[in-house]
C-alpha cells in the first residue's frame, strides 16, 4: 500500500503547506517532476492541478460527500488517480481521472493512428501517454452533463520522437437552455481565441462530428470543442492552448451547476434524463474511441474507463417525445447542431 | 399503412380460423410462403410460428398487458415483426423480433464472414437472411433473463449459393439457482442430442466463449448453446436441428418464470439485478457481433436491435460483492463457467 496506516491519501500529500495541492501523490515521483523540464513532466503537473481544482470546485457544490480517491498502478507501466463521487445529492456520479501510462504501442493502436494520417514505423514503438478525463452526471435534470479530456502523447519511431496533444470539452443537457448553451460555447471560444481565432470554429465542428450517435442520427449533446493530433504552432504553443482550454472547464460549467442545482423537477423530467443517459451509454460503448481502445487494451483499469457511465440509465422501446414539448425541442437541436455564437 | 383502419395487426391476421397463427402478417406474402418449398420459406414459417408460440407463453405469465406488435418494412428489401412488452408486472421488458432481409452484402460483412473461414467471392453478393431474436428481462431478480436467436443465411457467390444456420439460447441469472441451471442446460442438451450427441458439448463451449465480457474477465451469464456456420449434416438435418432447438426455448425457460415470478425480494436484490443489467448492456454494445453489425448497417431498424437492452440499468464504480454472499457466488460462476450436467 501507498499510504501510511490510518491516513487517507489526501492527508498524506497535503501535509506540506508549500507543496502544490493534488488529489493524491503524482504517478511520477514528486522530486523527479519538480526537476524535469520536459513536456511529460509539465503536462503531468498540469493535469494534477486541473484534477485538484475541478474536484475542489465540484465538492463546493455538493452538500453531501467528498471525492473517493483511488491511486492505482499499472503493471505494464505507469498508473493513475481516479476520483469519484457517487450517489451524491448534487452529483449522481462525478468522475475525474488522470492517467500516466507508458509501454510499447499495441499493433491495433498503431493501425488506428495510421488510418488518421500518422506515419508510425518502428518495431517496438515505445510510447508515453498522459491525460485527464472527466464526466459529471448531476442529479437535477436541469443541470447538464459535462465531459472533458486533455491528453499528451509521445511515441519513439524509427524516424524520431512524435508528439501531439488531443482533447476537448462538451456538454450534454437534458433540457435545452439557450443562454446556458451560449455561455458554455462562449467560454470555450474565448479559451481557443487566446491561441488562434481559427481554432474554435474548426474544433467546434470536429466535436459535432465526433459525438455523433450514427444509428440514431443525433449528436450526444450540444457539443463544444474536440481536437486531436495538435502539434501546432509548436510544442510550447500547443501546451499553452491545452492549458487554457483545461483552465476554462470550471468557468464554463460550474455557473450552470449553481444556477440549476436547486431547480424544481418531477417524475417526468427524471424519466427523460434517464432515457437520455441511455443514449449517453450507447455513444460511449458503441462509438467512443477512447472507451473502446481502453476496453480492448489488456490489463486496462476498466473501472476508471467505465466511470464515465451514469449511475442509472433507461431504454424504452420506441420512445419519441411529443412535438412541441421541451423534450422534443432538445432532440431537434441534437439532430441539427447549431452555431450558438452567431 | 399495412392495416385496415381501426384494426390491430393481430385482429387482421387472426380472422381466418384455419390460418396458422402469427403475431402479424408474414413479411413474405402468405400465398407465396404456402407454395414455396425452399428453405427460405420453410424457415420464415418456422420463425413466425416460434414467435407466436413464445409470445403466447409469455402473455400467459403476464398479468398485466399484451405484446405491442410492430410490423415494419425495410427500404432496402424485406422487413420484420417486433413484439414488445414493456414495464409489465412480470416482464420489465420482453422483446421477440423476427426479421427477413435481403439485398447485397456490405463489404464490411463480407470481410467479417471471411475472417471466420468463409470464402465469399463475387462482385455484388446478393444475400437473404432471416431469423428470430428475443431477450426477456423479467421484473423479479430471481427470474433469469433469457436470450435466443435462430437464423438462416443464403448468399449467391461466384461459385454458387452458400447457406448456413446459426443461433443459440443462453441464460443470465441474477442469483444462481443450481437446479434451474441444470434444468435449462438439460433441456438444451436433450434438444441437441436429437440431432447429434457431439453438438451440446461443442456448442455449450462456444457459448461460454462467445458471451464473454473480456474487460471484466467474466461471462454474461451461465451460458447455454451458441453456433454459427452450421451446414451439416445436410440442409434438411441442419433445419431439423435448428427447429428442435427453437422449440426447446419454452420448456427450458417458462418453468423458471413460473417457479420464481412470485418470489419475495427487496431493495438489495433489485439493486444487484440493475447492476447486472448494466453488465448485460456492456456485452451487447461492446462485444455482440449481431448488435454491432446491426448498428453499423445503414438503414437498420435500431429500435428492434436495441430492444434487447433492459428498461433500467445501473453502473456503480468499484462495486464488488462481499465474499460469501449469493451475489458473490454468482460472480464466481461467471468467472469460471461450469459443466452443469456432469
Amino acid at each position: 500500500l501507498l499510504l501510511a496506516a490510518g491516513m487517507t491519501s489526501r492527508e498524506v500529500f497535503m501535509e506540506g503547506a508549500q507543496r502544490p495541492r493534488f488529489m493524491a501523490e503524482p504517478i511520477t515521483h514528486r522530486q523527479k517532476l519538480r526537476n524535469a523540464k520536459d513536456m511529460k513532466a509539465r503536462m503531468e503537473l498540469l493535469i494534477m492541478e486541473i484534477q485538484y481544482e475541478f474536484c475542489q470546485a465540484l465538492e463546493a457544490e455538493e452538500k453531501d460527500g467528498k471525492f473517493k480517491v483511488d491511486r492505482w498502478e499499472r503493471q505494464e507501466g505507469g498508473g493513475g488517480i481516479t476520483c469519484v463521487i457517487q450517489d451524491g445529492e448534487v452529483f449522481e456520479k462525478a468522475g475525474v481521472n488522470i492517467s500516466v501510462v507508458h509501454g510499447n504501442l499495441p499493433p491495433g493502436a498503431v493501425a488506428q493512428m495510421n488510418t488518421r494520417g500518422k506515419k508510425l514505423s518502428g518495431t517496438s514503438l515505445p510510447f508515453y501517454a498522459l491525460g485527464i478525463s472527466s464526466v459529471i452526471h448531476p442529479r437535477n435534470p436541469y443541470v447538464p452533463t459535462i465531459h472533458f479530456n486533455y491528453r499528451y502523447f509521445e511515441v519513439e519511431t524509427d524516424t524520431g520522437t512524435q508528439w501531439w496533444f488531443g482533447g476537448g470539452t462538451d456538454l450534454t443537457p437534458y433540457y435545452l437552455n439557450e443562454s446556458d448553451a451560449i455561455h458554455f460555447h462562449k467560454s470555450l471560444k474565448d479559451a481557443c481565441d487566446k491561441s488562434d481565432k481559427t481554432f474554435y470554429p474548426k474544433f467546434k465542428e470536429w466535436c459535432d462530428k465526433y459525438f455523433h450517435v450514427t444509428h440514431r442520427g443525433e449528436c450526444r449533446g450540444i457539443g463544444g470543442i474536440f481536437f486531436d493530433d495538435v502539434d501546432y504552432p509548436d510544442k510550447e504553443g500547443a501546451f499553452e492552448f491545452v492549458k487554457t482550454c483545461a483552465k476554462s472547464v470550471i468557468p464554463s460549467y460550474i455557473p450552470l451547476v449553481q444556477k440549476h442545482k436547486n431547480d424544481g423537477y418531477g417524475y417526468k423530467e427524471r424519466q427523460w434524463q434517464l432515457l437520455r443517459r441511455g443514449r449517453y451509454v450507447e455513444f460511449n460503448l458503441v462509438y467512443d474511441r477512447g472507451t473502446k481502445f481502453g476496453l480492448y487494451t489488456p490489463g486496462a483499469r476498466y473501472e476508471s474507463i467505465l466511470m464515465s457511465l451514469p449511475l442509472t440509465a433507461k431504454w424504452e422501446y420506441m420512445h419519441v417525445p411529443e412535438p412541441g414539448t421541451p423534450e422534443f425541442k432538445l432532440t431537434e437541436i441534437l439532430k441539427n447542431p447549431k452555431d450558438w455564437l452567431r
